[in-house]
């Protein structure tokens, strides 16, 4: 089974030039199959902001009306998504840019209201077998086949004309677990700590390793932060669906020599 | 030879929810490759001018600074775009958001300063042997061989990480180039008007043919107009360099049945 490398970086990494570029030279420099997903960043909410689009979040999750979904659209789908795409290309990285909608490949559901109603959000359709609703297998692997690397924006579809805002964490999530029939994939989350602390105020206490009893051990004790909860969901469940393993940590350390080396935390069943 | 339809839009159906709903539909419904080109539209005028962004011509073409650039990969790579593609997939044709540097599809030079400098504009690289600098046609095929349906923002890139701005007339036409040793391409270009007038103040008079001794005849006359004059010497720099005929006209009649007729004007060489 061939390697494929599904690499999610966030806000820190792209609101910065000097570590945006690190990264890139690093993403390039990986040679087996690839995928990189973005997330938003400050951008989207300063150029909101210009545009009288104030920043609504409940429970930490942005509510996502209608100006604020043209806003996502133009500065993940758009702005974000084609510099990543330019900057790769000029090191001769052959990336493609594309949302859940390009190629179908993240069908959505928009998320039901309940108590909340977050607006125009997508919940991923879950992987199924081809053509049932699932992720676009097909054309994602038509692309890998042939050298092209998909650049994924935080963007779905609804199937009825509606782009949606989808986390990216679960995007790439979504598609480690959609391609790890075919694929041996490392999932890589790559976030502002160096890996999932022992000692939440201790940078030089990353966990190297944790397994399902080891997670379970660390639940037990309290010792997750809140921020990296969601993050563990995450992995274990890309885990339990056939994803091989997941990595957390910094983006320059997780690179550093991305085929080999297991800095930061490696997650595994 | 295979057939291969390139369309190109711009603002007077991309700006109109009636007219774009209604060319998607009939876009859709062709039987046959098919690349859809689209223009920009008074949305990047409006969005620019509540950034702070006021729209600078000259000789009818906008000066792209870098706010503007921005502005437009925004407007035209992201929101325009993705809401073409999902509404595109709402329709079951599987379209695929491109600009010219996803997947390298349209390189291009910045254009070089004279007595203006047009700021981030991109003058796309001819048509070469692949490898030497030209449209990515192996990826262009490799997307129409796989029933994906490109729809193609007005945006290239330098290759140095640089997104240019790029005529999006110029862009359908480069397509329609670089594809014509693979398809039996029409280039069809959408505008305002039924065709290519005789007399321009009356919108019966389309001439329905013009080949290269029409044309002739029609500059000596001096019967064409300011604005139709850039499309013609667009559409025959097509048809000499081995596309085998243009469109031009109203957006629906053109695609009314566009397999086989031909109302508005027809370009052969």
């Amino acid at each position: 089974m061939e390697k494929l490398y599904v690499i999610k970086i966030g806000g820190n990494v792209v609101d910065d030039a000097t570590s945006l570029n690190l990264f890139l030279q690093k993403f390039s420099a990986i040679d087996a199959g690839k995928i990189l997903v973005h997330g938003g960043g400050k951008i989207a909410t300063s150029i909101g902001r210009k545009l009288g689009i104030e920043p609504n979040y409940i429970n930490g999750r942005r509510i996502t009306d209608e100006a604020t979904i043209d806003l996502v659209t133009m500065v993940y789908g758009g702005l974000i998504n084609k510099k990543l795409v330019a900057a790769l290309q000029s090191i001769h990285c052959n990336a493609i840019g594309l949302t859940g909608a390009d190629a179908n490949i993240i069908p959505a559901a928009r998320r039901p209201v309940t108590d909340v109603d977050y607006g125009f959000v997508g919940d991923v359709v879950s992987s199924q077998p081809a053509g049932s609703g699932g992720l676009a297998v097909d054309s994602l692997q038509l692309f890998l086949d042939n050298k092209l690397v998909p650049v994924v924006a935080p963007l779905t579809h609804d199937g009825r004309g509606q782009i949606l805002n989808t986390n990216a964490d679960t995007i790439a999530s979504a598609l480690a677990v959609a391609l790890s029939k075919q694929y041996q994939v490392r999932l890589i989350y790559c976030f502002e700590k160096k890996g999932v602390l022992e000692n939440v105020d201790d940078e030089s206490s990353v966990i190297k390793l944790i397994n399902k009893e080891k997670y379970k051990q660390l639940l037990q004790d309290k010792k997750l932060a809140d921020g990296i909860l969601p993050k563990m969901e995450n992995a274990f469940a890309a885990i339990n669906s056939g994803v091989k393993e997941v990595l957390i940590g910094n983006a320059s350390d997780l690179l550093q020599n991305v085929t080999t080396e297991t800095k930061g935390t490696l997650i595994v069943s």
